[in-house]
């Protein structure tokens, strides 16, 4: 007897052919039951005529099933479904779903603590203004200047050596690049070897953590801190250990005597300006901390993300150029420089962590964008990137003292702040009795995105702290997002 | 008493101004110790004047040292280091390195079996030839059409949405049409929600194994089997269960005995073509392995990173296609289409392990490239993905071809084959008692690279098998490859 089919409908306008279409859907049925082992299929002209397609057609399908090994055709009989499949039940869970319902669920168990989710959600409709959490003006990128660079690819002679398998520690060019800025900007005296090219600094961050922590072992962090540090620490099986930080960065005699009491494994700083509160860790404090983490042996991972943008005087050198003991790993970015999309961030550590932290890195996804490394070496030779850097600076410097002047003039009774030597952001602290949370709640149907503090502190308290980017809007909008705030925060009054 | 600093020099071509590199130099002698806390500095003139540069900027320098709170200027006395910073003492770790020594090594302890190193080493002198592992021919790769997407993003308002910070899933649009690319050409009912983009498959491989795998856990694998991903499993901390491979793929007779005997929490198949073997695992095992997955409970990691290339008939459908319980994961990649070097893979999985898959690679490297993620989505859109493969496609045809006939002409009696469906290789055996080694030992110095199958088996045995990729040699090429190899193997005989 030969079998029904289940209807089946052909689709002309998709790119797949029609023949395939048709082959595929009868693989379908086999597998789902529909169409068992050895059974007949109808003849050709019969399923041609059913479909509305020329006969020729099905025949293809037809050969196509037989060269997959899914049918055979018997001479003078007819075409049937090969014997030896293994049957599908029809009460199988392969069977009783329709096809078009790809699984909702896995079956098997995921385990759901892995990675603690995003922190943040989505705005509900586009505010008007947002004060971020420090994050440049992409309208500023040198994407231009980044075109112009993939431009040069069309040359296809110097492009071919790019383009097939690259070496997982990153570009030699742009390693060697970034050697030479590195010591100029920062005095790190490092080499090509000393250098990994990361995904962002974040990833720089994450395989330090990977690396160095075993589950149990304690990471000192500064309280409040940055997040995306601690997230990836505690995902790492750390004990975050917090430290208070004050007006000269992190607290190092409650460092100390941590020390004392327990082994510490990781220091995390952001000595330039930490994150959130854009201190910047005082001199006496920065040749302290070498000192303790010689006499106590942990390593520190310095972040320092925003290095290149000061407004005070020349930033204070990174940490890792006074470290003659090998304590010190350097993580940088220039996510801040070009544009948060533009994922191209470093390590600079001794040789023998970065040989373990590209072979990890090979591990996780092979290598970096090859091409994009090579953009950014040219735009590091060719002296772009620092052409760049000084006219953002201005612009930055100029919008920090906007802010600063704005809030002092609308208000200066709500809002408290010590004016940022250098980053992308102020960090102030609301009077009375207000909140980060309710200021918040009370901006957004203003049209206004501002943070509600719940990811300064490592304990989740109710904060009256807030991080007000500034970096990412012109006058006119910070103006109009002050104006917002003060609303906001006036009606709490 | 004024001290006397170390010599210095300045660099007047430097893009660091004079000024501050004397200030860093001086700060660098206060870090190491040469420079007391409290110690007073020469006078600007007297600096200037051996330093021979203008004595203003000296004066510069040490406003530099006073902003940084590093030094102190005291009315008619001089400059004076601040008194306050810790004492270095000449013996210390701090002092007693020159500083132009970046450390050898880090003080503190770093593991090394936190990865395996590389498994291929770099050849000493460039080969004529090489079969590689089954490269595509970066030739052929449409370059020009990645240009052209990149130009596109010189339009300024366009570009702008993609520049900040995105959704760690990746690009939305990319998403859209590879939901839409995969429904056409493999039978993928997909939605957005369902896909994960990644940095080439290698990513979605390495996410996958931090998830579902707990150190302990049973992997199975074929033997022999793709060493990339059996150093995956490995480092998340899997037992490997290896099950023989034989012309239908993994033998599930093997890994049915396995599941009796022992929990196994994943199955890791390329279906398409095995590697390094090339064989398609054959309808009814891929029936047979989606009911013994439901049976036993394991997850299936597809890799189907070289499906789009067919020379046979048309490809089998995924295991993914199939899938009505969910216990597939699908992993894909553009590495193969485009080129090694663009690094855009996907993985496809129900929402659930999609979810913390989104969050796991947000701790990691928080993002792909947007840009890159677009104009891939744009390439997919307007079918440029599809010309390419299909003109790709014919060029490897005759490629495999040629040297199938290449290897039967001149090394009939050395070399077995089958010829392979698909894929960019031929995996051959070498007879009597040549070895891999002893053949790639051979042919480097005659200007050939050809691998040494060390890592084919997950036991490094010595073996008599090759994979010879022949996708990125043309006719001419893959004729002087053929004869340098008979050239070899022959001088062994």
């Amino acid at each position: 007897m030969i079998i029904k089919l289940l209807p089946m409908t052909v689709d002309k306008t998709l790119s797949v052919p029609v023949y395939l279409q048709i082959a595929n859907e009868i693989i379908f049925q086999i597998q789902r039951g529909n169409v068992r082992s050895g059974s007949q299929l109808p003849g050709s002209r019969e399923l041609a005529e059913q479909l509305q397609v020329h006969r020729k057609t099905v025949r293809t399908a037809y050969d196509e099933l037989v060269a997959q090994s899914w049918i055979e055709t018997k001479p003078r009989k007819g075409v049937f479904v090969v014997p030896n499949l293994p049957e599908v039940k029809p009460r199988s869970i392969l069977a009783n779903q329709p096809r078009s319902a790809y699984p909702k669920r896995t079956f098997f168990e995921v385990p759901e603590d892995k990675a603690p989710p995003s922190r943040f959600t989505a705005p509900v409709r586009p505010p008007i203004r947002t004060f971020n959490d420090g994050f440049p003006d992409t309208r500023l990128a040198p994407t231009n200047l980044l075109i112009r660079e993939y431009r040069r690819f069309a040359n296809f002679q110097f492009t071919q050596k790019f383009l097939s398998y690259g070496p997982a520690q990153g570009s030699e060019n742009l390693r060697f690049e970034l050697a030479r800025f590195l010591n100029e900007t920062r005095g790190l005296r490092v080499t090509t070897d000393n250098i990994l090219i990361t995904k962002g600094s974040q990833m720089a961050l994450y395989l330090v953590a990977q690396l160095l922590i075993v589950p149990g072992n304690t990471v000192v962090v500064g309280d409040p801190g940055f997040f995306g540090a601690n997230d990836v620490f505690e995902q790492a099986g750390a004990q975050l250990h917090c430290v208070p930080v004050d007006a000269r960065g992190l607290d190092l005699n409650a460092v100390e005597a941590v020390c004392r009491r327990k082994k510490i494994r990781l220091l995390y700083v952001v000595p330039h300006h930490h994150h959130p509160t854009t201190v910047t860790l005082s001199p006496e404090r920065r040749m302290q901390l070498l000192e303790l983490s010689v006499k106590y042996g942990f390593a520190i991972l310095e972040d320092d993300y925003d290095y290149d943008f000061q407004y005070a005087s020349s930033p204070v050198l990174p940490l890792a150029s006074a470290d003659q003991s090998g304590n010190v790993i350097y993580a940088g970015s220039f996510c801040k420089t070009i544009a948060p999309a533009i994922r191209v961030g470093f390590m600079v550590a001794p040789e023998n962590l970065i040989e373990q932290a590209t072979r990890l890195r090979r591990l996780i996804d092979r290598q970096g964008e090859s091409l994009l490394e090579e953009a950014m070496a040219h735009l590091l030779k060719n002296g772009d990137i620092t052409r760049h850097l000084r006219k953002a600076n201005k612009i930055y410097h100029e919008r920090r003292d906007i802010l600063c002047r704005l809030l002092r003039e609308n208000l200066a009774d709500e809002i408290r702040f010590e004016v940022p030597d250098g980053g992308m952001s102020v960090w102030a602290t609301y009077s009375g009795n207000l909140t980060s949370k309710t200021v918040s709640e009370r901006a957004d149907p203003l049209g206004l995105r501002v943070d509600s503090g719940e990811n300064y502190f490592h304990q989740k308290i109710q904060s009256q702290h807030v991080r007000l980017g500034f970096a990412s809007m012109n006058a006119d909008e910070l103006e109009q997002a002050v104006f917002l705030l003060a609303k906001a925060v006036k009606s709490l009054h």
